[in-house]
């Protein structure tokens, strides 16, 4: 059964994810699908705000040490970005637009890089055009998502969102079967393997 | 360097942890220190006057199917109590009092056996009664603890808790380095075992 991963480009624990979900999706033999959405609709009908890092600066703190660690065990290069949480709108109309693209694994890690790594405002269409640059793409695909229907698309993925009871990210659906946190990822992905060989019995 | 267990009996991921974590530092040569404290000051000092299980439903659904499958991977029993998060006062006044007893891991083991597989009212000095009974311990122990000593004791450790910035329970401490969930208990005992091998060094 494949795995959906559900991320949000300001997620935090949503970057480690995306820099090695492949390989350990490849390597258990798990179809991937990236699923992009955004937060910030569902923290707001939690009454929230802001990130709940910020909200809860004892959490928040302890968040961006854990971080560290993780990335550093992963190998996967951390700054923490001098804004947080960055506006992740127009990455994510992108990443959903156009989510069963090819490109879209490398146009994701990219942008979550340039975040989390680089310290660069993804909100800026200038450092999303160098993302896809980098990836020999055409800055027209940044228009296109201006269009009604690929804001619509977005949106009504954050709705399948909410309705799948997703209050955080990243998140893996393997079916209705929901999992939370980076740290679930191998327990995601056990549960796809096992619901592929219960289907071929 | 010893690892310090931060727990409260209310609390469903500490329930996991206090089943494993005996193991999981004896396989590693890690000294364990089990630290009761209370969540419920620290999470009114956010604001919260419920757990955010009940405060956020979602996320509360969400944690009992984990809960679920991470006791199930682990083969410790869970039956949903009927009412959570039950009062644990009285068992942490006592797991505070004697926290350096040899029978402090038996005794919070088995009051979390009573909360979480058997959906047994910890609250009820009868409940706490049967466990000391089952320890083969005397139920003047419960008696002892309200004693203003006692009582002061698990509000400095709630203090403590507080000034290392915890701000939810399994936690642990390895010096100042604080992780935070069942599910780092791993990372934790690794680098309590890296800081003994350097200090040898």
């Amino acid at each position: 059964m494949p795995l959906e991963f559900w991320f949000d480009f300001a997620s935090t624990y949503s970057y480690p994810t995306a820099f090695r979900i492949e390989q350990v999706c490849r390597d258990a033999q798990v179809e991937l699908r990236w699923r992009p959405f955004l937060l910030g609709p569902i923290f707001n009908a939690q009454g929230w705000n802001d990130s709940p890092f910020n909200i809860y600066p004892a959490k928040g703190r302890y968040m961006w040490r854990d971080l560290e660690r993780v990335c550093l065990a992963l190998g996967a290069p951390l700054r923490k970005p001098s804004a947080f949480p960055r506006n992740g709108l127009l990455a994510a109309r992108i990443a959903c637009w156009y989510e069963d693209e090819p490109w879209i694994p490398a146009f994701a890690r990219e942008v979550f890089a340039a975040n989390f790594a680089d310290d660069r405002d993804i909100a800026d269409a200038v450092t999303v055009a160098s993302v896809l640059e980098k990836l020999g793409l055409p800055s027209s695909l940044m228009s296109k998502v201006e269009s009604p229907e690929a804001k619509l698309k977005l949106r009504a993925q954050t709705d399948r969102a909410k309705t799948n009871e997703l209050f955080g990210a990243p998140s893996f659906l393997v079916g209705e079967e929901l999992f939370w946190g980076n740290d679930r990822l191998e327990a995601a992905v056990a549960w796809a393997r096992r619901a592929s060989v219960d289907a071929t019995r």
